[in-house]
């Protein structure tokens, strides 16, 4: 008899911590990655107000939006924007198919490195390398060539996969603040079709919680019959700046309580989530490792930190150094 | 002893069922509105085969996206699309609170019920319309008065508030794909920014997952130092027949396994979803009930079904005659 009250006592602790009892888990550290200090302590102390049921800065689970930006926030971003490596290697692999197009612009430039070239008059040589590189196929088509190319190539110094050049302390928020009912999305000036490639696998979000710029889309039905949308190397929709605030009203339709940047790109989306209503949090990853990352802030053509850096000290959002703030950078190679 | 014994084990039984223990559930009608029938069964079969682990046809769960358009799908559309009787409305108020307006347009035309001078010249005026009443304010403006609007205003046949408009079967669909694991979203032709102030309570459809036509929006600072989003009078993009594709894979990034419309304006949602590979499952409301609703088909001239009900009937899309298979068309009167 007393052994059937210890099992059933036994049965209704288990059933009670699958339930979500959580005062075991409540113990251990959600953020190893980050070092004690400042910003690992601002965090959790907003993660814990915002949740305290019954607490003056109580948010419903529904309004627990995140914003991140994607280069150079949560995965790398030198020595230049991995899509923009992407569009280079597509280049070459389609010279390679067909060896007449050496002679051509953009291909020339490209092959010849000329970077100069490609700048200059607006960039129009870099919009005809996106053009080259991210149209004149379908949706589909388009993201098996990403797929393919984050499976083959490697980044030049660091030797890693691109979708390992990811973040590990920015993986560990990501999964904390959704273990706390947060909805996590990334809204970054990338190409949505090239980010939703890896960003399910990458950071655990889902391609319908993306958004970037993007180019025209069109709906056909192809020659054996088959719905289709095809990409057409016109811009749609610049998600940078000013543009980010816009295409968070676009896609979520609510304004953030927690957005995550690095750049003078991020500057409006950090405005716009640290001015709505009671708590918020804004946040900048402040690039200062030279030996395990990189080091770049103000005079930088990548990822320039300049506005939002002044502007994020005088309003008090949470300037992450990585160097002081990260224990560990990049993950464990796998 | 025995009393102790009882409440532990009472214990574990609310627990249990508290852990989602369903054996009960799941013997109960998930969609009671439904009369048994062909549509019915085809959607019970579909859910069914999709969510059977180890099944041919599973479907996983990040991957079983349902779109829904609204007008005339999820809630009534006559004798006007409520929007357009929103707009109306506001115009009306607009004239009350400023009397100079009511000789200009096209607030004139609005107020002398000149349908066919607000339609002339390709709808000039109903553009004029939309632009007065949706722009010049900010996005959180525009939806405080919708909501106003949702309270104060009734249907004017049908005498109920226009959130109860919407249909009980559809109601319950929606709960019962999301029981199912399903993401559920609007695609619609309507503006994103009005369907979202009562998608999440009328629908549980959260404002990040509704997708619509849309007005330019504009960042800004306001004189307080508020940064906020300006809506202007510039429409940019238009939801509707080869738009709703591209909306799809802009807001979401995945071709559905579902898709549910009325109308020829849904016509290529249904055809991009049923061309999508293994089960998918294309749905039409077919609005067969002159008494409990309406009955309009070929000739409406709002939600026109004609080429579409032609080709779901050519393509065995499951076509729901609203009069034959739904038991009951709206919701209890709250």
């Amino acid at each position: 008899m007393f052994a059937f009250i210890r099992n059933l006592v036994r049965g209704s602790i288990v059933l009670l911590s699958l339930c979500g009892g959580s005062a075991a888990i409540a113990q251990t550290d959600p953020l190893p990655s980050w070092n004690e200090g400042r910003a690992k302590q601002a965090i959790l102390e907003f993660v814990g107000k915002v949740t305290r049921e019954g607490g003056a800065e109580f948010v419903p689970p529904e309004r627990r939006i995140a914003t991140f930006d994607n280069d150079g926030t949560l995965w790398a971003e030198q020595p230049a924007y991995f899509q923009l490596l992407f569009a280079f290697d597509e280049i070459k692999r389609a010279v390679a198919d067909k060896p007449e197009l050496k002679d051509k612009e953009p291909y020339r430039s490209v092959l010849a490195r000329d970077l100069k070239g490609l700048t200059a008059d607006r960039n129009k040589g870099l919009m005809q390398v996106v053009a080259a590189t991210h149209s004149g196929m379908t949706t589909e088509a388009f993201a098996a060539l990403v797929r393919n190319w984050l499976d083959l190539s490697r980044h030049p110094t660091k030797q890693r996969r691109y979708d390992q050049m990811v973040y590990q302390p920015q993986l560990e928020l990501l999964r904390y603040l959704r273990a706390n009912g947060f909805k996590t999305f990334i809204v970054s000036g990338g190409g949505v079709e090239f980010m939703r490639v890896f960003a399910e696998k990458a950071y655990g979000i889902p391609p319908e919680q993306v958004v970037g710029s993007s180019g025209v889309v069109k709906f056909g039905i192809d020659k054996n019959g088959k719905p289709q949308l095809n990409k057409e190397p016109k811009i749609e929709f610049i998600d940078d700046g000013p543009g980010k605030p816009v295409g968070i009203n676009r896609f979520i339709g609510r304004r953030p309580i927690l957005a995550f940047g690095n750049s003078d790109g991020d500057l409006q989306m950090l405005q716009y989530t640290a001015g709505g209503e009671r708590a918020r949090l804004a946040l900048i990853v402040h690039h200062t490792d030279a030996e395990r990352e990189w080091a770049y802030d103000r005079k930088s053509s990548i990822g320039k930190l300049d506005k939002a850096l002044d502007e994020g000290k005088a309003k008090g959002w949470v300037i992450v150094d990585m160097r002081a703030d990260w224990k560990t950078v990049f993950p464990e190679a796998r």
